[in-house]
């Protein structure tokens, strides 16, 4: 990645009706993450190191790669009272806006709760599904820079709602740096306790347990290529969540929307990391010349200046479509883990959206509150897997048992089909 | 594995009373399904191969390794109505099973699948989650003797009644043969085409797309240790169902069951392979000692004896536990695939079942029943994986898009609360 400043932006204007819109746009989407060799070697070490010696390899680790100096796994614990504790030390505002957070993502998340079911049939036999919670959930934190007391409550809200009986977080403290603000967070979205370790180490204690931390049954929450490549290496040991790419949203606008808002928008895409990718579709031709317009014009007055000209110039682009039936099309080639559809009638191109992480409608709602505290869910599927999974949700959390109970007629009856299905196998 | 005949049954006798129990029994459930680095090398070959070179990588690799002298793509490719012809040409037994199966299995997932929902806050925000199905999903269907028409009514069934637009089927067809249930279970469950292909490299054609082959968006189904291999390469890209380990049943019973019957059980678990597994607990000492009696004595009746006497010498075990509550604690702890509630009131324990793939309840559930058209899928959790996964299901081949439309009021409140967290972040 280049760490020359960039002083204008040259976000890419592509048109569906270029000959090479298809390529450029192939190419402009391309995101394959990859962990080489070496980091694969790496993991492996560490994840076999903890495996084998358990808490002492986790000090081990802790004490080499967050540079601290511990010697016992008590002072790598947090318990239910220091959580408090970090709740009730905040300033009024910071607790009362975090609370108000928690509460309506808990509220939305109350409503995705499945119903165990089951009928029964005209001979007596009983068909149906129990619905059961994980026994324990463990949430990865970031520590650092990238630690958001958002990002705990959108992992372990879930969890508590589900049911789950014990949810245990991790979250490393480089150079032992502990952020109030995410403990706070952990407090409010019932997690149980807290070790304050991190990268492949403390995947690996959760995956397979030490004498300390419990061998939990799925793993969720962001982390870097160390921490994804030690989730995808214990995947079936453990449940994992799905492993994110870098964040991305897909504005379509029918040009009635303020174009200053628009370019804020697409900003707080872009600022999230250089390799966020933030799109607009229109078809109308003159509104995208204005919101490029106002995205030179309030560049200059962003605190994260520069993250945004490096992603708007490398991945981001400005697209013009002959039509809505187009901007649809767009939207499904694409699944974008952002979709905000700012226009009048958002409601009349719902149905017709298939895949997308979360959709954003109207002129009103912009991505960012969805961020934070509108409710659902921030962990949303990225690169086009919204074509295949779903935001994190209470069914992350929960699984199913089929059950069958039959009578003696029906179990007569079901063995004469079977056979003969048995036979032929 | 070991090729001479075993002529005495040394199934294991645990008692949870032991001080070896828990070590014992650790070493019984111990399983890891592993691909070595050879295989590991010859499916990264198989898959760049055919991302590289499409169709004509697919021929080659086919003709290699299923003995096939094919040169076009069409000799690879069965349309709808190949798949209809099969199913008219059937004998009518073997039609009318397989229609009453597939009836049943639709039946049951049908009531599987979710609603969107949506509902507005007095500020007139409307929040919720939009349910859509996948568009394209693959089902691989393992060729020569593991091709079980059963399994293909499993895992197409509940990808139609999702409302997936385009079901694709692979099966390879080793030497050539085509197995014409396979085929007409295809017809019914609905599936659009059929390449017969298998291995790795159906698993790259169906994740990667070739010129003939479309790109799908989910691969599910059973396959060998290379087809295992491969869906772990390629998940992410595409997504893919749980890995499935060896078949197990956990058998609890009362005391009050035949011994006879459970045999039975047993036997229709352990005669899947060798590596099957074939438990049963009871509280009830001298009733283990019958079920062992009826097994001695029941065993040399069987078609797939040596494979049953394998499997039970090497993964089987009768289990003494004291009482009830030690077995739902035994049933917790392993988190069987097939949970066989034996005895006169299977509903009073049933809410004690927190991890089991399928529940088998009262003494006329007999476990393969539910292998071939109760209702319920067959494709379950394997290896202790039912601890945070479900049978497969209508919810596999669906995802959720969540929905956010904030009023002008409600953006303005929500923006408030998203500032005062952003700053902190």
């Amino acid at each position: 990645m280049s760490e020359t400043l960039v002083d204008t932006v040259e976000i890419a204007r592509l048109s569906t009706a270029d000959g090479d819109f298809e390529t450029r746009l192939d190419a402009l989407l391309a995101w394959e993450g990859v962990s080489d060799a070496e980091i694969q070697r790496r993991v492996h070490d560490i994840l076999a190191g903890v495996r084998a010696r358990g808490d002492s390899a986790l000090i081990e680790y802790s004490n080499r790669f967050d540079r601290l100096a511990v010697s016992s796994m008590a002072e790598l614990t947090l318990g239910a009272e220091r959580l408090e504790e970090a709740f009730v030390g905040l300033p009024e505002e910071q607790r009362d806006a975090l609370s108000k957070a928690a509460e309506r993502i808990r509220s939305y998340h109350d409503r995705q709760k499945p119903e165990s079911w089951a009928f029964t049939e005209a001979d007596g036999t009983v068909l149906g599904q129990q619905v059961t919670a994980l026994d324990r959930a463990g949430i990865y934190v970031p520590g650092g820079k990238a630690a958001y007391p958002s990002s705990v409550l959108m992992n372990a809200i879930p969890a508590h709602v589900a049911g789950v009986r014990e949810i245990v977080m991790v979250v490393p403290t480089p150079d032992g740096v502990l952020n109030e603000l995410v403990l706070a967070a952990a407090h409010l979205a019932g997690v149980n306790h807290v070790f304050t370790i991190g990268g492949a180490q403390a995947v690996a204690a959760l995956a397979y347990g030490t004498e300390t931390v419990p061998r939990v049954d799925k793993i969720v929450g962001p982390g870097n290529i160390y921490v994804a490549t030690a989730k995808r290496a214990v995947f079936g040991q453990v449940g994992i969540d799905m492993i994110a790419g870098p964040s991305e949203i897909l504005v379509v606008s029918d040009g009635g929307t303020d174009p200053d808002w628009l370019a804020m928008d697409l900003f707080s895409q872009a600022e999230h990391d250089e390799d966020a990718q933030a799109l607009l579709v229109s078809w109308d031709a003159s509104h995208l010349n204005a919101v490029e317009a106002s995205i030179e014009r309030l560049l200059p007055t962003l605190e994260r200046e520069q993250i945004v000209r490096q992603s708007l110039s490398r991945r981001g682009a400005l697209i013009h479509c002959r039509n809505r039936e187009e901007a649809i099309r767009l939207i499904n080639r694409i699944a974008p883990e952002h979709l905000e559809l700012s226009m009048a009638d958002p409601e009349a191109l719902l149905p017709e959206v298939r895949h997308a992480g979360a959709i954003f409608m109207g002129r009103y709602t912009a991505e960012a509150l969805g961020d934070y505290c509108a409710g659902p869910n921030h962990v949303l599927p990225t690169s086009g897997t919204a074509r295949f999974s779903s935001p994190l949700g209470v069914y992350d959390f929960q699984k199913r048992s089929s059950i069958i109970n039959c009578s003696r007629e029906g179990a007569s009856k079901l063995g004469r089909v079977a056979s003969i299905l048995a036979r032929k196998r």
